[in-house]
């Protein structure tokens, strides 16, 4: 099967996922910039940080589909477990923003990173099984940023412990991690291109 | 007419239904596990339930139209009323939820998703007219999960009427028969690949 | 300019038009039948109404589509100017809705209704400039019930000052109408497929 | 890499903000035009222009990517950026209606077009960066309106700075600028295929 109606689906669930936290940002009472800040200023920092892991894992899901072409039903469902775990996001992000940070919310949302990170990891595991993928190691080797993540979301953990905001500063690193663009799957496209370029001189 | 059009717009409507259902999610008044587990232990299983359901759909939606690649207009019309019936689950799971597990709201959600089926059965009955359908019976076969689902959600439905949240079980128990993968389809695009190769050999 | 990204984009809007209104179902405050025909009996109806409605202008706007391949930057407002009524259609239908069929938000919904045929009218006469749209008027003909649906709506509209629930019932009347499957689009696909087929005999 | 699903992505996302909104409109308590104008007028009025901003976007992004058909890492995050900021519309949005237009939410409405005109700027940059970017100078050219919005958006905030519904005017020029149709990018296809016509004969 071809992946290209399991991208169509993702794109469809991590667009709505991505712009519905925004339906959930209250607006202030009164028409300030103190109100706004007082009101909606966590609100709309937790809302960006969402946005960018949202964005993190669109991103990562589009570069993963370049190098892998053909599903099967199996890839289908480790795919839908990630976005259930996406999908959880403006739940936790709203909880953790309404109690303004407090303990148990921050560490249920660095839990649900976590999730999502575990489930985008089987989902690599579920393709990596398929004849079709013999490009993936090569393409991303060893994925030091996938191994680092986990971690430090347990760290943000940790420290939410000793004091929820404190827990948050690993989460913001691992997001600033990420934006740091990739050229992995690039430099192999690009390649590809040369040697079919090769082949047909 | 091609199908690729209504393949996207099912994967839109399909997509939105899956996520829009986390909007619904309540957050708990305090920050406390407990308070998490009593405001949103039945939402978060109910949604998940709900989530696996689309899921499922998707994933029959997406086998069936790898087969059928051409349709005509009773063939949008049947694969709107499917979407109709599905669009109807986060109202229904959401009726179920707030009155945790309700007598008649468990009925109606069973009768949700009996229409659900029906309107599914219909569909691939409006595809099976078609002249371009001819590897449809060879492909899905007696389809006895097909068959199977309708008689426990009507098995559910019989339960509830004693004790709600027995009417469940049977719910869970066709979301878990279709979680295994079905490999039909995936082997069936095999041979056809096989057969070709073959043919230009 | 290629219609595929104009038909992604509508497909989008409308697939989240049909599905967010059932975010507006209110669910009832006692777990029974009657309960839920009291709160949300109308509520089902105009949801339905309106899906449908949805439904026909996707249908539609899909036929249109297969024989329109090329678009230029008029096309693209003229299409979101539908999109723009069309996006209306949850507000008058919960206002509608929540008044229980008053006499105002009747007239509202029809007008409306109007909007929207008359933003598809104008959307059609928008690709009929184009030099590609040659077979518009060959497969489309007279189009009848294009010129039916406003004067059915306007009875509608007459009929919601005597009394308002009459006046829903050309509304229902025109959904039926167009429920009716058109083979004309249908027909001329397959007439051109015939014709190739005869060119490169 | 194609631009295909940063187009496909995009367009989810512009979907769901331009018909979000729609969902954030009260309807009126009293069943009457007077009630429809005095409860939802401002809204009404408001939600046309953000789905007009939105739609514009959307055109603009839509002839961008006609030309560019390659993008890179940096482009996906640019894009990601903008559609941050127009993300933040159906919110900013709902302050500057609920306040009936008040001096510090019409100035942050303007704030916001503005980010949104600067990140559609800077997406234009790093397209530009690209080696397969050639054609875009010579398509845009000049690009005036991109120039002269974001100089009417700081009139608008200006104005209403003075009164808050005069800083609405320049933010209504920009719309209408814009709504006047582009044709340089469908020029430029056109003489793309006739030079390649001209290649071929």
């Amino acid at each position: 099967m071809k992946s290209s109606r399991l991208e169509a689906f993702s794109d469809g669930v991590l667009a709505i996922i991505i712009t519905i936290m925004v339906l959930e940002l209250r607006t202030p009472h009164h028409p300030t910039l103190h109100a706004l800040w007082d009101t909606t200023g966590i609100s709309l920092l937790t809302y960006l940080l969402s946005f960018v892991y949202v964005g993190i894992y669109w991103n990562n899901h589009h570069h993963l589909f370049q190098v892998v072409r053909h599903v099967d039903g199996v890839v289908l469902w480790a795919n839908l477990h990630l976005l259930f775990w996406i999908s959880l996001y403006p739940f936790t992000t709203r909880w953790m923003d309404e109690t303004e940070l407090a303990r148990t919310p921050t560490v249920v949302y660095g839990a649900n990173l976590i999730g999502a990170a575990i489930a985008y990891f089987l989902l690599v595991q579920t393709i990596r099984r398929l004849p079709t993928s013999g490009h993936l190691d090569e393409v991303f080797g060893s994925d030091y940023k996938g191994k680092v993540s986990p971690i430090l979301y347990l760290c943000g953990i940790g420290l939410a412990f000793i004091e929820p905001w404190l827990g948050v500063i690993p989460f913001v690193a691992v997001a600033l991690m990420w934006l740091v663009p990739d050229r992995r799957v690039e430099r192999w496209l690009e390649e590809e291109g040369k040697m079919h370029d090769g082949e047909t001189a």
